[in-house]
């Protein structure tokens, strides 16, 4: 499926970004880098294939994936691209926030394809469950070997923003084709995280 | 099996309480919040399944556990729940440390529950590992993920209980029946945890 | 196949020593110790059957390998054992150091040759993939559930030692035969691991 392969491939390079900027946020070396870049890329990934027990995970078979987000942590390392983000924190901050929203649109929609594929009687919680997962899955992994407390814990709508689009994507799919619920899907966790971030919307927070 | 659904769903209810109020001391949002709770509740028994071989795990296909402990985080969000929290640090860790005793107590006999069913061939090692597994992991994610050195490392006893459990239970099993024996495994967890807390019990600690 | 029998209790007693170490240095009791030992000695394995869909995996089914590292991390902890560590940083910092590199290199041409006998069709991507993370996963888990950042992200040199090991494991595996290229791999990971350290190997570091 080629349109599968290409959002995966997008989804590969927003999270590797992601996780390459926070590896140098936290003065990691070159390997460290890339580690923490591919860890974000495939770590969603590879829950979702561990918990559908499709084995070995696609990460470990095709290494295209992991090539992609180990070239794209070694390039955002480059001294000329990361001097970008020593110029104020405010590029890195917004560059951090756009890749992440893609990576978590895209591969919640993707994981709704991956886990529907997988089990075509259509359990729709397991559907939303495994989206989700897929989506989150790479941030938090990303976020524990950092040394960080997991963005999906701290940031506004997070979670629910990957909630809706794995929702959206799994409801569309019966009755306008795959195509069209991904795109949807992927696009309004897209739009939700980014209106949350804009506009601070806040859910109520403990004390 | 009724008496197997009961416990596991007694047992996501005090590791999803226990989740939430670590939440709660973390300050996160409602999301945040939830989805400790959630980590906590059902992290042990998905490990358990993925080393098992059960997949999708079983969280993932029956929403009933998530829904519970989903729900369970958002009444202990609920401020008129929460202010009892902020009336003293003492109930707090009074509540917590009940909670995770019988989460743990309960999801120790049912690894072994699972266990026992999904390897009919009875090695007692496997078995009391897996039950150990699933009793204390969801409470290592919970505690990773709240950015905490998991309890199992620095409370007194914590694994020890669940491994006495978890023996006393598969030892029983031929002998008196499942539930016989889950009962008096998930009993034994308890009261030891419990017990070590009350009375400090000391294990030798390095320097 | 008995070598692999005896390199695999090698790297567990190597990790067991790696953990129990790190546990003493935080101060845990002797149960934490014994976990957080367990934990780098057979994490990484675990992870490898999880990838491999071999399971139960190993460490669950045979005991030997988590009676091995308990027992290592229980020796260790004991009061003339522990002693030597605290007469000087120094002699902590080298049996890590020097333990930490025996067990990367036999854990990933273990990995490489249980990847190998799992995947017939030698995918050298999957292969090598499978190889560091065995190398390499027990010490991320160990680092994680101490609450350190793990190794793997600011060591110089660590991750690619594994690398270049696990490749040349299974690069002559098919001319040499699995003895010499298991050795040859393990040999090359462990020396670049130390000269590594010993020259201070500098890799690009951001900022």
């Amino acid at each position: 499926m080629q349109i599968l392969f290409i959002l995966e491939i997008i989804g590969t390079i927003a999270f590797a970004v992601s996780g390459a900027v926070v590896g140098i946020q936290k003065k990691m070396d070159i390997f460290g880098v890339s580690i923490l870049g591919l860890t974000a890329a495939v770590g969603g990934g590879i829950l979702r294939d561990l918990i559908l027990n499709i084995t070995p995970p696609a990460a470990f078979q095709n290494p295209v994936f992991a090539a992609t987000a180990i070239l794209v942590s070694i390039l955002i390392f480059i001294p000329a691209v990361r001097n970008v983000f020593e110029h104020g924190k405010k590029i890195y901050e917004v560059l951090i926030l756009l890749m992440d929203s893609v990576g978590l649109g895209l591969f919640t929609v993707v994981g709704v394809q991956v886990a529907t594929a997988a089990m075509p009687e259509r359990n729709l919680f397991l559907i939303t469950f495994v989206g989700v997962l897929t989506g989150v899955g790479g941030g938090i992994l990303r976020d524990i070997f950092a040394g960080n407390t997991p963005y999906i814990f701290i940031k506004h709508f997070y979670a629910c923003a990957s909630i809706i689009g794995a929702w959206t994507c799994a409801l569309l799919w019966p009755h306008t084709g795959a195509v069209t619920a991904m795109i949807a899907g992927a696009a309004i966790t897209v739009v939700l995280r980014l209106l949350a971030a804009r506009f601070r919307w806040s859910l109520p927070k403990a004390r």
